[in-house]
């Protein structure tokens, strides 16, 4: 990854701002801009330099993997080890106005650091400037997303051959997550769900112990993280002969999806990504039933900028990864929802995700 | 789980003190109180009622799991919600004072409730109340956790079965987690750690594609998740024979988590158990080799009250279950930790691990 890039961009950005300097404490924000991919840390980003923060459980991964940045070791958190050296470099540094990210500071973190900082450093909100550089993936990272969706699709295969009548949904799960890591993935990028019968109404049924019925939908929303990099897909699977009712459940999610992906080019606002799946399953009487958003930005984390969801005025760009998802559900009787991960292109979009969308019954 | 008479004792709680009402927005304390395991929510306790606050997604299991609090369903973030719902309620429910969490609570959100309340009801931050009643266990938490940990400590086996020369340290991680989920576990309470060779001083080594070497130790860090409690334990194996120097610094920890372990009692600081490890290692001169500290509180969240670290003045109360963990970590040689969980009880303490601490030789 192109770390020094990343960095050499955000001061440059700083240099036409206020701030003097950036305090980057939200980890995947860190790792984007100097490679770090522990659990503790934190970057000082100024017009002129870097310096990261953590502690000694993280002294030789942070010397293998920090680019770009001086590094500092201490035995406390990160974030009050920055403001310690601001204080302490507070001539040298020049740092008198401090931006932080409010979204990702709790209320106890910013009071300690005021108080550290008091009265020469002033601390001001910053907007998401890592997060809105991260929306639009560079060339490393398309390939890192490309890598981690194909191995997350690899996992359906599994999936399908694991959902039998009578099986736990754990089980289910168990497998998959098995053949992820067999294959080399870090983990999952969020808890798997497998949604099945009724259960399959619940938009986050995350596999329980429940036992897949004789008749009814599953629903299978996964992920996996390779070298940092999330995938999310889902795909609903129908076991037993699927009624004239269900048929016509997944067919409306379907034209749902498809409708929002073929709404998909640069220039286009979020909301009408949204307004355009939400359309067809209003039309189709389903309208009522979606009870969640279209999608979201993914990469170094698993729900990135921008939110696909009404309203939303951010427009879309070339480079962007988002998650097109919508789905019906309905109390007990069951719930469809299909999902693919689609690159933003300069003229349309490409659908990163090749899975088949054709009902699969088992 | 007795959710209603924790939510009472809190009320209880808040009546002598002058916060009309607390917004508990960290999701293991709103588990805690009333039940739901979502991945969105906020309850909102006042000394009469409670009123919980999720999104569509979560409409049925919301109805399904929660005990005790009005469930309020609503197109918004939790907390915005709440903050709506104490504005419209305002004269009814009285609440002019609100408590909230200043170590979940991020700036940006503190930001957006007093902005929705002003000017006719304060915030105040409010201390760890929740995360004080969570350091004691009740009954059905410490079956609970004894569950949890007899589970995880079944995937030792696993590991030692798994652990060869030339092995990917990431395919030890893979059957663990395999064998994990096949029993019934949600996942694995943080990234497996299996750190091997020079590797084993990296304290958090997560598992990497490394493949373990012909000689040398390999930490084994790892837990699991069962009905929301987790599991956490580390054994040091070590693949061959092991030198005079290996062997030393692994007799060195063990006599230091034995001195930890003989040390917890209930009334005494959690800074004297840190110590009593602490002192074992500086004595046979691996003093500056141990980089962390001794251990930390489990239950709800891998990481709770207390810390058992230096200088913490916390005192031991029977009922707290701590893990204690001591390490040595040597830059380019290796490391060993041993890891425990420990249940305060009346006397002294129970060890909830059962796992043998012989250095086990591959």
């Amino acid at each position: 990854m192109e770390y020094e890039g990343r960095l050499a961009r955000l001061q440059d950005h700083l240099a036409s701002t206020d701030v003097d300097a950036l305090l980057v404490s939200h980890l995947p924000n860190v790792r984007y801009l100097c490679g770090f991919t522990g659990s503790a840390g934190a970057l000082l980003v100024s017009g002129r330099k870097a310096v990261f923060f953590t502690d000694g459980r993280y002294t030789a991964q942070a010397r293998e993997e920090v680019r770009g940045a001086r590094i500092v070791i201490a035995r406390q958190p990160p974030v009050t080890m920055a403001a310690e050296w601001l204080k302490s470099n507070r001539k040298k540094s020049g740092a008198r106005v401090v931006g932080f990210d409010s979204q990702h500071l709790s209320v106890a973190e910013h009071s300690q650091l005021a108080e550290i900082l008091r009265p020469n450093v002033r601390l001001r909100k910053a907007p998401p400037v890592v997060e809105r550089a991260r929306m639009m993936k560079d060339a490393d990272e398309i390939r890192s997303l490309r890598a981690a969706i194909r191995l997350g699709e690899s996992l359906f295969a599994v999936a399908s051959e694991a959902i039998r009548p009578g099986v736990a949904e754990t089980k289910v799960a168990a497998e998959m997550e098995y053949a992820a890591r067999r294959a080399g993935a870090e983990g999952m990028s969020f808890d798997t769900i497998i949604a099945s019968g009724v259960r399959s109404a619940l938009p986050h049924g995350r596999a329980s112990t429940a036992q897949i019925p004789a008749n009814g939908f599953v629903v299978c929303d996964f992920g996996i993280i390779l070298a940092g990099y999330c995938s999310d897909m889902t795909r609903t699977v129908h076991v037993g002969k699927p009624s004239e009712q269900a048929r016509g459940m997944y067919a409306a999610v379907r034209e749902a999806q498809e409708a929002a992906i073929n709404a998909v080019r640069p220039g286009v606002p979020a909301g009408e990504i949204d307004l355009a799946a939400r359309r067809v399953l209003a039309r189709q009487g389903f309208g009522r039933y979606f009870t969640h958003s279209t999608g979201h930005g993914v990469g170094l984390e698993i729900h990135e900028m921008p939110r696909i969801a009404a309203r939303q005025t951010e427009r879309l760009v070339e480079g962007m990864v988002i998650t097109i998802e919508p789905g019906v559900y309905v109390s007990n009787i069951g719930g469809v929802r299909i999902e693919d991960m689609v690159l933003v292109t300069n003229t349309g979009c490409e659908v990163l995700t090749e899975t088949s969308k054709e009902l699969l019954q088992i």
